[in-house]
């Protein structure tokens, strides 16, 4: 009680302007009309009229800032919460989107909490249809077989200052799952980059532990990616394989490359295009998969803040031996996107 | 990581004043102490002392935001929590409230997400008690048989300008929920109002389709509506006719009809009286049922974002056929609301 | 519809200057890279390394304002809600730091709602390690027997003036669980403090009732607790009695003491420690317990809303009959704390 009341008495003495300099409210709402459907989730399921929520970015709120220390030190926080427009249901845990703190310096950065991995900034920064939730690239590779985890709890982070455009950035993510009998797993994820001017290249290497009875079910990921501005188009593309064991035994690999290439065709409007292949061999006979996907988008900027978009997204998935179909996935998403 | 960092560094241009100018943070917070008892509910249950949340209106927390896109076009969002003030628990879905985002001009407004159907914004416009949860309308309503559904989830809405004093507004909501042996199904509200001074009459009508094995089971809402403004006295009033279908058949219909009346009695002092009446005519022989309700209250306007209040609301219900009693809902309050 | 295109009118006129003084948005991120083993709830575990939220305080965000009635009248509202850092998972209900609105003036302050008891007031002030999570004394009384609860819903709460350094506080929680045979039962919490320059002194009284088939399982906690502030070092200290009954019948007591010191020694490094002893006296004969806890830690106060600490807390439990070790809890953590 008596807290509370001080709480107030302080609140009325650093009065809001003060208040306000240390957290921004922001978010984006994104939503849209469309058409869906997923025969390789559910064959035989029918094209559908949808309203969703995040066909360029998914919806969000958060709070975020950063305080200067002195001496060249900061502090920063960012906490973001996704949730679907449509329905207005949290999407996921409370602050799915990031809950962190940060110390940066002359040395780099310190991050601690649940965050994006650093391979993850690097796909983000490759990725075709400018890194919306229209690219074709993760849904494709997930339907193969498997993705990479994009966000991990319990992480603690580094990334590096740019020396002569090189940078980099590790992240250890602890599982907590030691017992008396078995160690703890975790995730490890990393990045090197080179930035210059309208290029970028990178190399991005994340490995994923997990428990298993007979041993470690694990998945390791590696990345070659790059993109380059030419003014009137940008061009991104990357290479990404994939291993996995469980019980220490390997099961399969999975091989995906992708690219994309965005142009502004006129003032205001912007044309996106991006393909996608991904084959999972797996040691077990006949049961390889090939998936393929691209989408074809457009968007019309309204403001700094807002834009409308159309786009169309297209995943096709069959077995890589028989070449028999194992269904597809369409959207076609008519929508709008506001941040604040 | 790195995408962190770059958005730190955006917030730190762009500074705290133009944040705070693309977002509104509000909300209200409703609290009361009182008796209730609801022996429609639960035969046999007791009067007891609760501390309770939104005697006038639900407590929530939201966001909301314009952005003037030019050329008479604007951009708005509207994020709305639910919560129960006595236990800081989240009520329903994260954004129960609202979670839209619209495109308005010259030609109205379209909006998408989660809101408010215009049904209910008739209803709302004029019910008893200002439109606050001690109305005795929805509750009596819903104990007699059912009543519409007030907010919808994947819905497109249309705002038409208003003409003349004449406005109209129709939402579809789709339920996404095609099968590969039925149709989707749809909820369907319009409105349609003259509003001229201190007059305001409108007709709405909703349709709510549900999925069924042997047909649809549908409920179908008229509402004839208005409110005059005396200024010595507001009075609302409306009537309202349902029709529900079980698998393609008529299983029952009811009529509602209700009224309000507020009078400013004295210097921030206003008293509120609330009346309806609800029967329900069953096909089926005997399970007729008839529910009335009314609600005396008063609040003390302590300021325009907070006033104190009381009110009283008593639901009768009983069979239609042989006026056996079955139950009665009691609620005295009083209580505190304040905006932010 | 019409209501949120209303909402969005109100929001153009007011403008974002008005609606920032009535409330602000404030939050604590903690976090932590550390180790913790406790071989008192999970015999046999082992140490390990683990990213956690809140070593100092737990990590919240939340919502306050405070309007000023006129005639020295005010009303004002706390909404927080709590969360790990961590993994940003909610931690607990929506709104379980407070969710409580009151009305304060020249007669005290009124407060519905939930938030912490007055008891809790007068443990908070008095505790170790400057009242943060790394303090040992709330978790060695739960590891002996068990503690009082800190917060409460359904809350109705009086905070009195201070007349001459003398204030008191009560508070009383409804459970609402009235049936047709039983009363309900309710939470009460007093506290009667004196506080003049560097001296404080409390009395803190709670009694929490639950419903029990044989009869009442009710908790009563008595405590004397103090703070001395010397300047060069800041004493606190305090002895809680507790008493509990299962179906009316005492089942046992349970005696705490615990104090602490925190010394500014040098500037901008605080040192703390703080010592705990909780014996539980059961009436069934061979089970009492005795649980004893210390801590030692440090801050470095990096600016006034960020600091970073290192703390170690050792906590263990033994059987007082017979001296048999019942485990240990330990915790070493290096973490940073940001308030915004």
């Amino acid at each position: 009680m008596k807290k509370s009341l001080i709480a107030l008495a302080v609140l009325a003495a650093s009065g809001a302007a003060m208040a306000q300099s240390s957290v921004q409210l922001y978010g984006i709402v994104d939503a849209f009309v469309g058409t869906t459907q997923d025969t390789i989730k559910t064959p035989g399921s029918k094209s559908q009229t949808v309203v969703e929520s995040g066909g360029l970015k998914s919806s969000r709120w958060g709070m975020k800032g950063s305080e200067d220390l002195g001496g060249g030190l900061k502090a920063g926080f960012k906490l973001e919460q996704r949730f679907k427009s449509d329905t207005g249901a949290l999407d996921g845990v409370n602050f799915k989107g990031e809950s962190s703190i940060n110390l940066s310096g002359n040395f780099g950065t310190v991050a601690l909490g649940r965050m994006g991995t650093p391979y993850d900034d690097l796909r983000g920064k490759t990725n075709a249809i400018a890194d919306t939730n229209l690219s074709p690239v993760g849904d494709t590779i997930k339907n193969a077989k498997a993705d990479y985890t994009d966000k991990t709890d319990n992480t603690v982070a580094y990334v590096s200052p740019t020396f002569n455009g090189f940078s980099g950035a590790v992240a250890v993510s602890f599982n907590e799952d030691k017992t008396d009998k078995l160690d703890a797993t975790s995730h490890t994820s990393l990045k090197l980059q080179y930035a210059n001017g309208p290029l970028l290249v990178g190399y991005g290497y994340q490995k994923e532990e997990a428990k298993a009875k007979g041993g470690a079910d694990d998945s390791t990921f590696n990345l070659l990616a790059g993109s380059y501005d030419f003014g009137v188009a940008k061009l991104v593309g990357g290479f990404q394989t994939a291993e996995y064991t469980v019980a220490n035994a390997q099961v399969g690999d999975q091989d995906s490359y992708y690219f994309g290439v965005q142009a502004p065709v006129a003032k205001n409007i912007n044309v996106y295009f991006g393909y996608v292949n991904s084959k999972y061999d797996a040691v077990k006979a006949g049961d390889d998969v090939k998936a393929t996907g691209y989408t074809l988008a457009a968007n019309y900027v309204l403001s700094k803040r807002t834009d409308a978009y159309i786009g169309y997204k297209n995943i096709k998935k069959e077995n890589d031996n028989t070449g028999a179909d194992q269904g597809k996935y369409t959207q076609l998403a008519v929508g709008v996107r506001h941040a604040f």
